[in-house]
């Protein structure tokens, strides 16, 4: 389905995990696309549907899998001829070759789009990057998506260990998914503070809970943070740039 | 399609008039929903497809009628079997019969949910209201669906005059809509300021580029003021939860 002349694009959102999280993305899409009225934005449809059983307790063996909740997404998402399809959430990634497998419009892999945002960094600043801290759950720190392709940067990452896990990533991240923001801020700064402190450059944001989180309490860290939501955002807008073009 | 057990609520957001508004109707469903785990949002699949024609520009006979994209959006969205369809622009109200009689899924009037926040008000606080402003589009305001359901509460409406709508609303309206925030809200703020001294006791802010603008600006007109996006988030909280109970 065409729904502007000469182009194509339309980015399906897989979202809900949380609804905020899906919230942000859109917000931020909005914000990378420079426009100067309504009709030059990017058409996204988002399937912000929270009834996905839980990702983190799924990976963790105390949970039922969101595979047949998230192959439905992508069904319906497909049904409306969506041009892309991307995932504001890191730890449902877990789930990406079977989605990509079963869908016809192609997925966008949010590590991709983040190993475009630092590459660009390192490229325009001549940034030497040795050290990038990733702050994420255990499933996305085991998964190593992140972790291979700062490898093939020449770039180490840096791990929160398990006690920084359990006392601070886990509460803050669970604080968010209830609404609130600044008790999540609060141990997710923390967090960051470690990393930093352990020689880390560079923060990537790559649990969609934390940016909304450290915005709330104006975090300092952001200066030095990649947000992967945001660097989806960007690979959505220059997919809808591109169609344009052609 | 059954995506809960015992639930069959899915909102439907016909949305991208503008792309902004349509996030801040999802942020403020969210912020209206009492949970305490992802699993508990309202499930909503948002349209966020901004190529529809200028719906102010149709209604001044300028511009090419946004009807067969706002069609074409009802049936994308009742093919995804949504419970409820909602639309975070009143301006697009003026197609809303139209849209009702094609659509399975039942349009909730943002008006309707609008005055359901007032009639609250006005109980809760034994407040007597004779004069509510309202800031509008022209094509809002000449439609009367805001002044006719205060007035069978017992209130006047005031409306800005024709100078305002020019210098004021319209230019602040179209900052919004370039992302200008801060410029939207302070020519917003002026004419909210202007209402209140001819003696508006609360302003209806019926046009949905308005609240994000003031808030931009911490208007303290916001004190003061009922916002229909989320007048109309609240009311599909209340279908999720009266599905929850069912």
């Amino acid at each position: 389905m065409s729904i502007h002349p000469g182009k194509t694009t339309l980015i399906g959102v897989l979202g809900g995990m949380g609804p905020l999280a899906t919230v942000d993305l859109l917000q931020k899409i909005i914000e990378e696309t420079p426009v100067s009225r309504d009709q030059d934005h990017v058409p996204v449809v988002a399937w912000n549907v929270p009834q996905i059983p839980d990702r983190q307790r799924a990976l963790a063996g105390t949970g039922e899998s969101p595979l047949p909740a998230l192959l439905a997404a992508v069904s319906q998402l497909n049904s409306l001829s969506v041009s892309h399809i991307v995932i504001p959430c890191n730890t449902a990634h877990h789930w990406f070759d079977t989605l990509a497998a079963a869908s016809d419009a192609p997925l966008i892999h949010i590590a991709d789009a983040t190993l475009a945002s630092v590459a660009y960094l390192v490229k325009k600043r001549t940034e030497v990057l040795q050290n990038i801290g990733l702050i994420a759950t255990k499933g996305t720190l085991e998964a190593g998506w992140y972790q291979q392709r700062f490898a093939a940067l020449g770039a180490a990452t840096l791990e929160p260990d398990e006690q920084e896990m359990e006392t601070l990533f886990v509460p803050g991240c669970y604080a968010v998914k209830r609404g609130e923001l600044h008790k999540g801020g609060a141990l997710l700064g923390q967090l960051a503070q470690r990393l930093i402190d352990r020689g880390a450059q560079r923060l990537i944001l790559a649990c969609t809970e934390v940016p909304p989180a450290l915005a709330a309490v104006n975090s300092h860290w952001l200066d030095v943070s990649l947000d992967p939501t945001r660097a989806l955002a960007q690979a959505c807008v220059r997919e809808w740039q591109r169609s344009d073009k052609e």
